[in-house]
């Protein structure tokens, strides 16, 4: 413990005052929270100035909170929090060297709300001049015998080229570059979508303005969101990116893992795209459950 | 540095993306942020769920918040972070081991509009069946020399006997038991108050929330909020607590200093008051940088 000149009981009395009743796993979390928050203040002699600052962004950011928007997830999100607990989770969930698909990072733009869509569609319900067509394929599959899923649900969601998702933008249909797919007979799923391109998170906020204050750019890489999900499997949530990005090593909000990178090809005969990704999911049973193995 | 399973690299890479132009002490501020709250992640090995229901609880927070209720605020008054800030400004401003009048927690009630009211007033303008009148009075003086500070500004308020504070409770009068005093050409301000009584903080919301989950009361010790300035001086934010008061040793946001408990004793021939607290406020010279020292 660090030597300082602050009453030396303060926090043992704040975290003694938990009483008996507390459920042990929430006791434990707030504890070590009130112990590392009141670390940080004393380490570097935070001002009452500074703390009611914080406290007004983190307000802000609830002020700026609704059903389309998550804020206080993106001032997270930014400082690479919610990849952690991803990494976490999902460590957690698997406790295997080499995992199945790899998570990342749900992020705010997630709705639960999309519609299923029949396999061959075109997810592009409003029209782009600037983006480049992708037919995107592949199976969901058992992790370990490969055996293909029927009926599995793959659900994806991608900004548009203008760096907005369907729920920020007014002129784009809503569902636009979202839907769910279901798998066919052979564990398939297939559909057109645009090639992702890098945008910058939103940055009207608070989040925005820690980006600013930490003079850091507020750019993702090009990426699409996949939801897989099938009974008795595990559900993964992840992200795939396209390995040109120049974002690719600087993510805004750290969420880039190297397994989770792919290569979109040139795809030939097909009047409705130009490029073509094949991406297979791998689930895991749920009742696997390695912990501890 | 705790061993854990993750990434190993993953927080230097956060703290690293922070770029050469940000200011040096916010810089410090959010890699130790950053730091710490990666810490607790591993350490706890933090889910999405949990994380995610951290998230929400903020961003409840932030929606509650308006001109009248910081909830921000209230949130880390219960885990003792505003008291803990507080202990550091003071020592920060004054580097002495024998300080002046103590400070304590500005609060979520305080109003910036509050009127001057003349000496003698009683702040009491909406009544109660069940207070105990006080005659306040003292004198704003000069740490060192004790030369009485004429025309300095004492402002005050304080709850009613329900626990609410006029801008909680559509009861009570706007701006009832809260006035701004100037000291008179001896440097002395006296006026009629309540004897305070206990009361919850506000427990509707996440810091309610918080206090139920951890198996704490909302209670805080009766008391009274002085705010005291002068040209000059460095201004004042404190609280005086009732030496009887049940809740002295357990105070739901941990405030009270031994130095800021004061004696409510018996008055005479008052018909207006029953009570007499004899409360002087010591200020030192804004000039007087002891840090250092």
């Amino acid at each position: 413990m660090a030597t300082h000149r602050f009453d030396p009981n303060f926090t043992d009395n704040v975290v003694n005052a938990i009483g008996p009743n507390s459920n042990p796993r929430f006791r434990d979390l707030m504890a070590s929270l009130i112990r590392h928050v009141h670390d940080f203040a004393r380490e570097n002699e935070l001002t009452v100035d500074e703390w009611m600052a914080g406290v007004q962004l983190m307000n802000w950011a609830g002020q700026m909170s609704n059903d389309k928007r998550n804020e206080g997830q993106l001032v997270c999100d930014v400082i690479g929090l919610e990849s952690l607990v991803d990494e976490i989770t999902f460590k957690l969930a698997s406790e295997a060297t080499d995992t199945p698909t790899a998570t990342a990072i749900l992020g705010p733009f997630f709705r639960a709300d999309t519609p299923y869509r029949d396999n061959g569609a075109n997810i592009v319900t409003t029209g782009v001049s600037d983006g480049e067509m992708v037919f995107m394929h592949g199976r969901v599959v058992d992790f370990e015998t490969k055996t293909p899923l029927v009926g599995a649900t793959v659900e994806v969601w991608q900004a548009s080229t203008n760096g907005l998702y369907e729920q920020q933008d007014p002129e784009q249909q809503e569902f636009n570059l979202r839907g769910k797919f279901r798998t066919d007979e052979n564990g398939r799923y297939w559909f057109y979508c645009l090639r992702p391109t890098p945008y910058p998170v939103p940055d009207d906020g608070p989040a925005g303005k820690l980006l600013k204050l930490m003079d850091r750019h507020p750019f993702r890489p090009a990426h699409i969101h996949i939801i897989a999900t099938y009974d008795n499997y595990k559900p993964l949530t992840t992200q795939i990116f396209d390995r040109k990005d120049p974002y690719l090593t600087n993510d805004s909000v750290f969420a880039v893992k190297d397994s989770l990178v792919v290569d979109f090809v040139p795809r030939k005969d097909d009047p409705q795209a130009g490029l073509e990704l094949n991406y297979d999911v791998k689930l895991v049973p749920s009742e696997e459950k390695a912990k501890g193995a």
